[in-house]
């Protein structure tokens, strides 16, 4: 609440000690020439790992701010236990605003993968890490995202036991999955993968991954970013 | 589950005879040149209305093609008694994925509104309903997307009695307001309005408005369009 009309900004653990927090390069530029921010304002820092501080900034040099610590939040991360496992896309714009969007609506975790049907795009790891650090910030929540990348989704999850895969014509809709309590339980408790198709749909090995459970979302065909921004919504909203 | 594979293509039912579909300008240019479709090739056309045709193409011209209808399906609109309205949003990217993701989520009434905060951009009611006729047939959908623009959101609704606005300061969540059963039944059945605030979010006027409940959807800040396509995606879920 306390937040609601303030920006939040992220520097790394390692820059902080005691009541002091540096903020360095572009995250500096960005409070000075954009923001406007000088000694004596009050900002919003995050550590990325959960710890939110309200700090007064006391120095601004060419490379850096320094700012001393006035309070300190712990925010909770809801879905550490959750990650999304999201096919490179033809168009870059909807992959992007799929890794956007799930961080908004809370998702931490991300392993991206080359399905057999991707348009083999280049792996953008720092392009995408950037993307999911602002709409962590935007979304004024303080757990940096996690990125990976897997050339092989099914060697990547061989040892996992609970994986969801979204399926257009899968019998089971999520919503009627869910209507049994234990199984939202498990969704929102134990470590979960959540796995969406590319434009052009999953294989029917891909679709078979050992410990897959085959779930449709909507009787609508979705887009692929669509699909993964519904189910970011729906946890979102039973969490 | 017939259409998964397939294109859904569009003709006003005026253009609907019998057993005889017309497909002019546009539309027929896409499914030659771009779908490289042929005499006898089997389309799935929709009226807009509901219904959705398959039929063989009979012939083709400059202006047209004619097809012949083998088979009608009779879909339902779910969320006819549904309205979202949507404030024109400062960056016009973000405002049209909101429209195309709401249609695919299968909500098929817009009313577009200046919030007081609006950047006021041009209405581009044309250009709006070309993104959400595209994004109707892309998601197989039947039901052809009404869009209206207001001027005075307030005026418009002055007599309508199921109105949420969406505020992240609210003291109630949607998720909350939804536990009890009749509420959700109200939402799903009765003509509800859904009011959402551009980026600098709703003045205290425009929050509150005659007849409205205000409910916040998560405890992160959404962005104006997440916040539309996030009350899409629980639509489509709970419905």
């Amino acid at each position: 609440m306390i937040f609601s009309n303030t920006e939040f900004y992220y520097t790394p653990k390692e820059f902080i000690s005691g009541n002091t927090i540096i903020i360095a390069e572009d995250e500096a530029k960005h409070i000075v020439k954009v923001m406007r921010h000088s000694i004596n304002d009050e900002i919003f820092v995050t550590n990325g790992e959960g710890i939110v501080y309200r700090a007064i900034i006391e120095n601004i040099t060419k490379r850096e701010i320094v700012a001393a610590v006035k309070e300190k939040f712990l925010l909770a991360n809801k879905t550490e236990n959750l990650t999304f496992c999201i096919p490179i896309l033809k168009s870059a714009d909807r992959f992007e605003f799929a890794l956007e969007k799930s961080v908004e609506l809370g998702i931490t975790n991300f392993l991206i993968f080359n399905a057999k049907k991707s348009y083999k795009r280049g792996v953008k790891i720092e392009r995408w890490e950037r993307i999911l650090l602002s709409a962590m910030k935007q979304s004024l929540q303080s757990f940096k995202p996690k990125i990976e990348f897997t050339n092989s989704l099914k060697t990547s999850l061989a040892n996992k036991s609970n994986i969801i895969v979204f399926e257009q014509n899968a019998g089971v809709t999520l919503k009627s999955y869910l209507e049994n309590k234990s199984k939202i339980e498990a969704i929102t408790e134990k470590e979960t993968y959540f796995i969406f198709g590319p434009e052009g749909g999953l294989t029917e090995e891909e679709l078979n991954i050992k410990n897959g459970i085959k779930l449709k979302l909507t009787d609508n065909r979705l887009r692929a970013e669509t699909a993964v921004i519904t189910v970011g919504s729906f946890l979102s909203l039973v969490k």
